[in-house]
């Protein structure tokens, strides 16, 4: 049962995610979305709009999985928006002690691979990390279109910094990039979002 | 730019689950769970878990689309509490209908699949399906016990009611079963649930 005990721990300590919140509103707007179900969400995600990843045929279970365990180490090192650039060094250093912690719960043989699927995803150096990494820009860009720019505005973003901070999503779906600068124009003639 | 927008529409539609909450509470307790975190925690149990099922091999792909859309039906059919017989009944149709529509916002090509897994979760006739319903019943209940059995209290549950409405985690997953007679012995133990 040891095993099995040790795997309920992690089990147990990740529900933690669902008290996370993040800057993006829910797309009715009644309150903020945490890290958990915006998690599920991109896993969502994954599977629908697997074509349009630049680099062909990507192990989708493992694009899956990554975006499923991408944010556990906020439970240790909070949220920190996309835009703080001074925070977001200091963050870097919280979430490797973070997933030190937090993937080692686990069994030996599943930590290891787990912690690697987070590294992974963190040093972008795949076709599968690239794809994640435009979904979990998309996403955000997304509700904030359809809350007609709540999180933006609240934050004062505008649309040149929408576009240099969430460029590197060309590089896992250009197609997605193509998308996107759309509908920052869009956002911006309706006034979600200033120039 | 149509397949695109009809795979966004699903994307933008199914956000709706994460304001549809279940009986069962956080294990911090400070809240009732979403059905949208609720799929993801069930997302990464597939993985944790997957050595328990009682079939072998299984496609661990499919086991995790098929936990992370099982409940989007909710959004039209709303959460109905697995204790409630009658309610089930009347739950069964217009979870149809919520499927019907819901799936059928994706172009028809990924409109199928998903429907089919859907119907696969829900006919229980693989062992897919089983190890997905076991974990579906094993989560609350670690929940519950983790909560000093909130939920269960709140709705006067017995540990013969735990006991016969989840019995069904045994044909999923054998060694899980054990684990949940276990567990509701020691919340009777402990006063969380009563004989």
């Amino acid at each position: 049962m040891k095993r099995l005990e040790q795997q309920l721990q992690f089990i147990v300590e990740i529900d933690k995610l669902k008290t996370v919140y993040r800057q993006t509103y829910l797309i009715d707007g009644s309150r903020k979305e945490n890290s958990a179900e915006h998690s599920w969400h991109l896993a969502i995600m994954v599977v629908i709009l697997s074509d349009y990843a630049r680099e062909g045929e990507l192990d989708i279970g493992r694009v899956m999985q990554m975006v499923l365990i991408h944010d556990l180490v906020e439970i240790d090192a909070g949220d920190t928006i996309v835009y703080d650039t001074r925070r977001r060094r200091e963050k870097k250093i919280l979430e490797t002690e973070a997933a030190e912690r937090i993937f080692n719960l686990l069994p030996g043989d599943q930590a290891g691979p787990m912690r690697a699927l987070w590294d992974e995803f963190e040093n972008d150096q795949t076709p599968e990390a690239r794809f994640a990494r435009a979904l979990d820009r998309v996403q955000p860009i997304l509700h904030n279109y359809h809350t007609g720019g709540l999180a933006w505005r609240e934050y004062g973003i505008t649309a040149s910094q929408v576009l240099k901070r969430n460029r590197h999503v060309e590089e896992g779906s250009p197609e997605l990039w193509v998308f996107v600068k759309d509908l920052v124009s869009r956002a911006v003639e309706k006034g979600y979002l200033s120039e």
